[in-house]
């Protein structure tokens, strides 16, 4: 069958041939629809993250944003043509608590791989198998969406670990602040101005009209707030502080910047990882007062488990579809790879399609 | 009667005589019997911080941590004789939500005096009243002990926020790191060397031994960490990174450094408020990388609720009082004010008797 593979010692990603896998007992067999790539594949790429082929490989089956359709259930609770979205992360030795509590997302680093990011092959191949309990079942209606599953987990990840973490109060916040205007930004935008929890939200980019991402942003009703003209920190001295800052921007300083974006009593989630490490002169004082003083949060947020797929799943059910159709700029055959890894400023979220 | 007075005009602290209170409508009447000094009474003094008098006055009565006894219920549900002790806070005009809902720990600046330290009269009078609804009735038998109920409902109120944070996911805390070894940090100590949340404690202070800080800690079975040995960014390259970080010191970068002490999932609070802005070199994409990766989360928390003062009193009660009582390191009459407030290596806590 064909996959996509990164080779790390050749810097290169090409499609190769390779066996289709046999699923072990118990696991499931995937027939592959459609794959989503974001940042951290084209970091992969860059070889600025990840891609650590499997032990002994000389490469690494790359994607980590699947949708699938069952083909062998193997006696699972599946059944054959389920439209399924698999978790990124395995536990080499299935040993740890993380694992057992199907709480990988909060395991240590080194206790486990992710799939077609290190460790282990994704799912950018014909087929690929996997344990049924990192499979996620989804509408036949959104599988033209599925792989847009994984980073909306994210979002609902930290929107429960945001939530969580105010619960022990009366919090009604009402604003909320995306940094970054990347597919994981757009993204959040959209569920954020289009869900429940907000009534309004904004959304930084640095980008100069006319742009497709600030069409996106205004387009479901957000407003952009151009980082050149007003930074994160300066964000509150022109519109009123916000109750949520949702972080994917990776810049170092927005973890700190977050926190005077924010009204009393709100929180950030920083999601983005930086590219190394950055030195910056801090103003400790005035961000440890802020703080303390207005009981403010910061919460780091990586990766996802189940329950935040499945909270994923049911936002696209009821997401309006012109919305999230906009945010695909390109779906790739096997044959465009190099097109598909691609990144422009017209580039929102490119889609790999094995279901050609 | 006589109260203990702060003028900030003359920068004195001195007793005064003032008119006994009349309870208005609804206000009970207590007696004072002891009241605590901490840091924030010595930096009110100091100028340092609050001290303003209410409205037209030129002095504050001080004091925020008091212990005292119902003389007048005033149709409360209280019984004369009842030993109790205030909350801090109070919302002038009685309109915020915050204030309805008791949770003026959460309430934004601006929208509160708290009592003793800013804006409306303190404890440190041989009577005061207040609305009933900010007293916390204890138990006779911790009456001795009652000015340790306001600085403990700030630790409770922390763990609060803390387990609330960590609530979303299956987190097994093992150990505490307190930062500071003045009052609250000695306290902090005692409550989480002997509550049931963690199996081990640390404390970081910056002492020589033979010290009586040491002694509170090593007596309790914590262990000592001297923050000139090993800094806080350092800590977890000698010790287990800790699942707990309490922040009393107030130095600015420790809001940043604790997030490197903690281990993955971890959190911090920080409940120490830097005299000044304080800018640091800080290496930022370290900061929000092991945020991120390790699911790490940093809150603010300032003052506390009800049910944290009753969840402090419940502490107390259990708490071993000997070890209390080596907290205690100075009572004092009124005729020794002065004395009251130095601070010096071997003050602990200070205490104002009013029961004379």
């Amino acid at each position: 069958m064909d996959a996509v593979a990164y080779f790390p010692d050749e810097s290169d990603v090409r499609l190769i041939e390779t066996e289709k896998p046999s699923p072990a007992d118990g696991e499931v067999l995937v027939r592959t629809l459609e794959v989503g790539i974001d940042g951290s594949d084209r970091r992969i790429v860059a070889g600025d993250i990840g891609g650590q082929p499997p032990n002994g490989e000389n490469h690494l089956v790359l994607g980590h944003e699947a949708v699938g359709v069952v083909c062998d259930p193997n006696g699972s609770a599946f059944e054959a043509g389920d439209v399924v979205t698999p978790l990124v992360r395995r536990s080499p030795d299935h040993e740890t608590r993380f694992d057992t509590n199907g709480e990988l997302d909060m395991a240590p680093p080194g206790t486990f791989h992710e799939r077609g990011i290190t460790g282990m092959h994704g799912y950018m191949a014909e087929y690929f198998t996997s344990d049924p309990a990192h499979l996620v079942r989804i509408p036949d209606a959104i599988a033209s969406y599925g792989f847009l599953v994984e980073p909306a987990s994210l979002i609902e990840k930290s929107l429960e670990q945001a939530f969580a973490a105010r619960s022990a109060f009366d919090w009604r916040p009402e604003s909320a602040f995306v940094l970054g205007n990347g597919n994981l930004g757009l993204l959040a935008t959209v569920r954020l101005e289009t869900g429940e929890e907000f009534a309004r939200t904004y959304c930084l980019g640095r980008r100069d009209r006319p742009d497709p991402t600030i069409d996106v942003i205004e387009g479901v009703g957000s407003t952009y707030v151009d980082s050149r003209e007003l930074p994160v920190a300066a964000f509150a001295d022109e519109h009123d502080p916000v109750d949520y800052v949702f972080e994917t921007t990776g810049y170092p300083k927005h973890a700190v910047d977050a926190v005077f974006a924010l009204a009393p009593n709100g929180v950030a989630t920083v999601q983005g990882i930086p590219d190394e490490s950055m030195t910056f002169d801090v103003d400790c004082g005035a961000f440890h007062s802020e703080l303390v003083v207005t009981n403010k949060a910061l919460l780091g947020v990586v990766n996802s488990r189940k329950r935040h797929f499945e909270a994923a799943v049911e936002w696209l059910e009821t997401a309006p579809k012109p919305l999230l159709d906009e945010l695909v700029t390109g779906r790739y055959g096997l044959d465009e790879i190099d097109a598909a890894f691609e990144d422009s400023p017209d580039t929102l979220k490119s889609v790999l399609s094995f279901d050609g």
